[in-house]
C-alpha cells in the first residue's frame, strides 16, 4: 500500500496507494475544517493549486452539518465535489482545544459543543463512525492530545489511554469496514504517538502502537507550546520506533522550514492551518521567504507578489491590487493571499519530490532552510 | 456610437461600441464598488458568469487606495485585470448616504471620509477628474441624489443645480480627454436625470439636459425609498424626453421583476447590489422565483439549486453543501451564492436579449413579469 520510491539519509520519497487515488509523499495536505478551506477556495481550484489531499475536522463537521447528514448525501467526497484523497481528524484535538466543560474517563469525553452548548460524548468507537460516516480516505486515531509543556505523571496517565483506545478504535474501523452499507469500506487507520515532550515516553508508545500494524502512524501533540528545536529532538527520538514501511504524519506541522525538517528527519505527511491563517493577515510565503502584503511599499508595486510563482494569484494580479483589497476587507483579497499560500506549500512539496527524485535533496535542504527562514521586508 | 439593432413597442435591443468593446443592451452591470465583487469573486470570474460592463464607485477608490495611486497603475482596468468596459459612478450618490457633515454649495460638496472623516471637497470638476484618473469606459455625472419623497422646492433647487453641473462636468471631461498624459481619451460622459417623484420637474430637467447632446443618459434618484408603481410612473413619465439614439440607464435597480418592466419602458442599462446583497444573506434568484438557500428543507437536498444553471456553483455544488457553508459562515458559501446570482441577473439580460432578437418579447416579458416575482420556499 506504502511504497517507498528512494531515500536520502533519513528522507523518504513515496507513494501511498488509496481508493481515492495516489498521494506522492512527501505531501503537505490542505486543511479545510468544515468541508471548505477558509477564504473561500473551492475544491475545484484545490486541483488548479496542486492539492493531493483535502484535510477536514470530524469534530466540527460532527457538530455541524452532522455526519449523519453528510452519510446521506453519499459522504465528504461527494458533499464538497473533491475525489482525491481526504484525511479526517479524530475529533480528540478539537475536543480538548475547543469544547467546554469537558470530562475525561476510560470511555471517552463528555464535553459541551462550543455552537450550542449540546452535551456529546466522544469515545474511539464515536470517533471511528462518524469518520465512517464522513468516508475519508483515511481515518485518524481518537487520541488526547495534551499541551506541552505538561507534568510527566499525567502524560504517562494520558498516553498510556491513548494506546488503549487505539486498540478500541482498530477493533471499531474493522468492524464498520465489513458493514454492507459502509460507504468507504477500504478506509484506512492512522494511530497517533503521543508521549508530550518526555522521549522515554514517546518511545515507549511507539514501540506500543507499532505493534497494531496499521497503515500509517502520525505524531501528535507537538508543535503545541514547545519549541521548534524540542520538537525536532522529539522526532529524532521517535523516528527510529516508527515502522519504516509506513507513511508517517506529523501532525499540525507547521512553516516551510519546520517542513523541510520534518522531511529531512524521515517524514511523509503534514498539515497546517499556517498557509490560511497568514494568508487572512496578509502574510504570504514566497521563495525568498516570508513578506506583508499589507507594507506601505507594495502599495504602488506592479509585479506579482512572487515573480516566479504560476498559482492563480500572481498569474493575473499585483501587489498593488493585492495590497487594497486586503486593506480594503474585500474576501477577495484573503482568497488570493490563500490561493497563493496554499499554492507554494504544495508546490514546496513538489519540489522537495523532485529534489529527491534527483538525487540533490541535502543541498536543496541546505539552501532552502536558510532561505525559506528570511522575511523580506522586515 | 449606439445603435439599435430592433425594437418591441418601447423595448430596444442596441450595442454601444467602446474602446474597450462593445456591450451588448439591454445590460445589467455588475457592482464592484472597491474594484472587486463583494463575495470574493475576482475578475477573472466576471468573464465566466457572463458581465459584459463592471461598474466601480468613484467616491470608495477616491477615499482608498486613492484615484492618483490608480491612475499610477494604469488605470482601473490594469488594476484590477479587467479588459472590457468598465462604468464608474460619479461619487455623488456617496457623498450624499455614506458621508457624515456634508455642506452642499453651488460649488459642489464639501463632506467627511466616511473612514478616517478626513474633510473632503468634491464637485463637477473634481469628479470628472478622479474618474479620468480611473480611466472608466463611461463616467456618470456629478449630481445630487435626493431621497423619496422630498419637498417640492428643494428638489426643484437641487435638480437646478444638478443640471448646472452637467454643464461643467461635460466642459471638464472634454478638457481632460484632450490631455496628452490622460489614460482613456475616449472616456463617455452620461448625463443624469433627477426631479424627486415630480413629472414636472423630471421633465423640465430631462429636456435641458438632452440640450446637451451626451453619448448616453441615466435616470438617478429611484429606487431610493418610493414603490415601484411610483418608480414605473417617473420612468413613463420621463423616458419620452430622453434622447432615442442614446443608452439609457436606470440607476441602481433592481429586481429581476424591475429590471423586465425597465426594459418594456425603454431602459437599455442596469446595475444594482441586490444579487450580490442577496446572496450574502442566502437569498438565491432562479428561474421560478427566489428561494431561501437556508430553509432546512435543503439540508439534505443533493440537486443544485437551479437545475438548468449553468453557473460554477450549480454545476459543481448542491444545495445541501451550499446550505451547510452559508450556515457555518465559509466564506466560500457566500462566494458561491453571489456566482449563482450575478449568473442569473447576466443569464436574464442575454434571454432578454434573445427573446428581442427573436421578436417574442412581449410573451418573455409577460410570462416571467409573474413567474420571477414568486418566491418557492414561502
Amino acid at each position: 500500500m506504502f511504497e517507498i520510491l528512494t531515500t536520502d539519509a533519513r528522507a523518504r520519497r513515496g507513494v501511498l496507494h488509496t481508493v481515492h487515488g495516489d498521494i506522492q509523499t512527501p505531501v503537505f495536505m490542505n486543511v479545510g475544517t468544515c468541508a471548505a478551506i477558509k477564504g473561500g477556495v473551492s475544491s475545484r481550484e484545490l486541483i488548479d493549486i496542486g492539492c493531493q489531499v483535502e484535510l477536514s475536522n470530524t469534530y466540527h463537521l460532527h457538530i455541524r452539518p452532522g455526519d449523519g447528514l453528510i452519510r446521506e448525501m453519499g459522504g465528504l467526497h461527494k458533499f464538497m465535489n473533491w475525489e482525491r484523497p481526504i484525511l479526517t481528524d479524530s475529533g480528540g484535538f478539537q475536543v480538548f482545544s475547543l469544547a467546554p466543560l469537558r470530562k475525561i474517563t476510560e470511555a471517552g469525553v463528555h464535553f459541551a459543543s462550543h455552537i450550542d452548548g449540546k452535551r456529546i460524548f466522544m469515545g474511539p468507537e464515536e470517533s471511528m463512525k462518524i469518520q465512517s460516516n464522513l468516508a475519508s480516505t483515511i481515518a485518524m486515531a481518537f487520541d488526547e492530545c495534551v499541551e506541552n509543556p505538561a507534568p510527566y505523571d499525567y502524560v504517562k496517565t494520558s498516553c498510556e489511554r491513548t494506546a488503549r483506545w487505539l486498540v478500541r478504535c482498530k477493533a471499531e474501523m474493522e468492524r464498520l469496514n465489513m458493514l454492507p452499507d459502509t460507504i468507504n469500506k477500504n478506509q484506512l487507520l492512522f494511530g497517533i504517538n503521543q508521549g508530550g515532550t518526555y522521549a522515554d515516553l514517546r518511545i515507549w508508545h511507539m514501540d506500543e502502537i507499532a505493534k497494531l500494524d496499521l497503515p500509517g502512524y502520525a505524531i501528535g501533540g507537538l508543535a503545541v507550546g514547545e519549541e521548534a528545536e524540542e520538537m525536532y529532538r522529539i522526532i529524532d527520538e521517535v523516528e527510529p520506533h516508527m515502522p519504516g514501511n509506513k507513511p508517517r504524519y506529523l501532525m499540525g506541522v507547521g512553516t516551510p522550514v519546520n517542513i523541510l525538517e520534518g522531511v529531512h528527519r524521515g517524514i511523509d505527511f503534514f498539515d497546517c492551518v499556517m498557509p490560511s491563517r497568514n494568508a487572512r493577515h496578509g502574510n504570504l510565503f514566497t521563495w525568498h521567504g516570508k513578506i506583508n502584503a499589507l507594507n506601505e511599499k507594495y502599495a504602488r508595486d506592479p509585479r506579482p507578489f512572487d515573480e516566479g510563482c504560476g498559482c492563480p494569484a500572481c498569474r493575473n494580479y499585483s501587489r498593488s491590487y493585492i495590497r487594497h483589497l486586503i486593506k480594503a476587507k474585500e474576501s477577495l483579497g484573503m482568497r488570493l493571499a490563500v490561493v497563493h499560500n496554499l499554492y507554494f506549500y504544495n508546490e514546496l512539496m513538489q519540489k522537495i519530490r523532485d529534489a529527491l527524485d534527483g538525487g540533490y535533496f541535502e543541498s536543496f535542504y541546505q539552501k532552502y532552510r536558510i532561505e525559506l527562514a528570511e522575511r523580506l521586508d522586515d
